[in-house]
């Protein structure tokens, strides 16, 4: 099994450490368009060879389409069209995205559509490139298949043992609904994370001892704000309106906070931590 | 050395494991209303025995008041009454409040004032009680020492000895200034984990596989809205007037997060982005 991957990345380099450690994949082929990313992939072990996008497509099994969501589409449209033009209708095509509706939409009437199948492994880190590439990032994880309706059950099969050797839980969902959950559970947690960073940058201005207090407490709210620009602008501007909603729910929640501070309602404060509280029983 | 603890909760049972294991301490003194917690902190041997208020000031030379901020004013209170009735000159107290403005000023006037320091060691984890005391939480991490020109020479240079025992950096700064920092740099990223929290958890009512996709950047941010309610809402109210003006600020960086996106205004998102990467400078 040859695996071709467009992006060499922290996603496309982890996947690509793990499936090779684990037998899944005999070759990587690399595509990517960086040079320093593209020497450092090859140097670290990531990829054999590093090719064009139509070689890799030509002599892979699976395309692992691992690039930012504003470039995601096109790209994952160019590695249809060239299953297409060259009549490989056995290869399969994936992408990793972490917004899942306008990438579906990008390639919904694409006479290959079949052939691809629409994933988002919920796993990751704050850090990028190829050099962010670690082994077992994915281990015990969520991973999202969307729109399987559109694939077809060997490509959906085929997709599933890669995953099934990452060892990642596979749930099936729309990619509207994915988009939703993702709101919730990720891109809104960024949101809050760069809005702390912001507020205590902005405190260091004129208190350069701001940072001296900062804990374990700080630092593991504030982590996600290191989340490189590259990657999350298209996503969050992709998931807007989601994202939008959602950061509505949570600044009513804020402003409860500030109604019961301000009002000095000890009662109301502390059944919001309560209600906060409940969080335990999910997250451990 | 004979170490009283009054309170025998994360902080006070964390600090009595590493006082005793590195031998700066020869003995624990307990003090604990909650039978369970105290039967629970002999047992896992935070402490040697369980007694009185009084009974752990006469016995002890460190006196540490470790309970939730809104019952430490009146204990601490109590301590250097006793200090005063018994002639006791040569002990110490100190607290390890969260908020020191209104310790402080508790026992701006008393007598023995000189044989208080009012220090903060800031390290903990999201649990509580003598069940979650662990070694090496302070390990390396910052204590502010707050109005040290109220407390005795003799009195400091115990305490520094004691955090230097802990491996901990201690930081000077007025009890008023500690509050503010605090604010920025541990309760606003309490508030918003609490928001995160109680924002997903409204989701689920509808939607009950919301967490399905919680992923690693979920559970960092939303951590510490396990912290619990009765030691949490006692420092929300009590430096609530910093917080209040905290949280005016974040909610603005959220506003203009939302009004980017709003208007579509990709640089605008950028510009926020890139602005809240700037924490990688501070934390690693």
């Amino acid at each position: 099994m040859t695996l071709g991957i467009i992006g060499m990345g922290l996603i496309g380099g982890s996947m690509a450490l793990d499936l090779l450690r684990g037998g899944f994949a005999d070759a990587v082929l690399g595509v990517e368009q960086d040079s320093a990313a593209a020497a450092a992939a090859q140097r670290i072990g990531l990829c054999s060879e590093v090719v064009s996008l139509d070689e890799c497509v030509d002599r892979s099994d699976i395309v692992i389409v691992s690039v930012p969501v504003s470039a995601a589409p096109k790209v994952l449209r160019e590695v249809l069209d060239r299953f297409q033009a060259t009549g490989a209708t056995d290869k399969i095509a994936i992408d990793v995205c972490s917004t899942k509706e306008s990438i579906c939409a990008a390639v919904k009437y694409h006479p290959c559509r079949s052939q691809y199948v629409a994933t988002h492994p919920m796993a990751g880190t704050e850090y990028s490139g190829p050099w962010a590439a670690q082994p077992g990032i994915f281990d015990a994880k969520a991973c999202i298949f969307a729109d399987t309706e559109e694939s077809s059950p060997k490509a959906l099969h085929a997709v599933e043992d890669m995953y099934s050797a990452l060892n990642m839980r596979i749930i099936r969902m729309s990619a509207d609904a994915h988009d939703v959950h993702a709101a919730y559970v990720s891109h809104l947690s960024h949101i809050i994370s760069f809005a702390l960073a912001l507020t205590v940058l902005d405190k260091e201005k004129d208190d350069k001892h701001i940072f001296d207090l900062a804990s374990g407490g700080f630092s593991s709210t504030v982590r996600l704000a290191k989340s490189g620009a590259p990657m999350w602008v298209p996503i969050l501007m992709q998931n807007r309106e989601n994202l939008l909603r959602v950061m509505d729910t949570y600044m009513d929640f804020m402003e409860s906070f500030k109604d019961a501070l301000e009002s000095y309602d000890e009662d109301a404060v502390r059944e919001l931590v309560e209600g906060a509280n409940k969080i335990r029983k999910i997250i451990r």
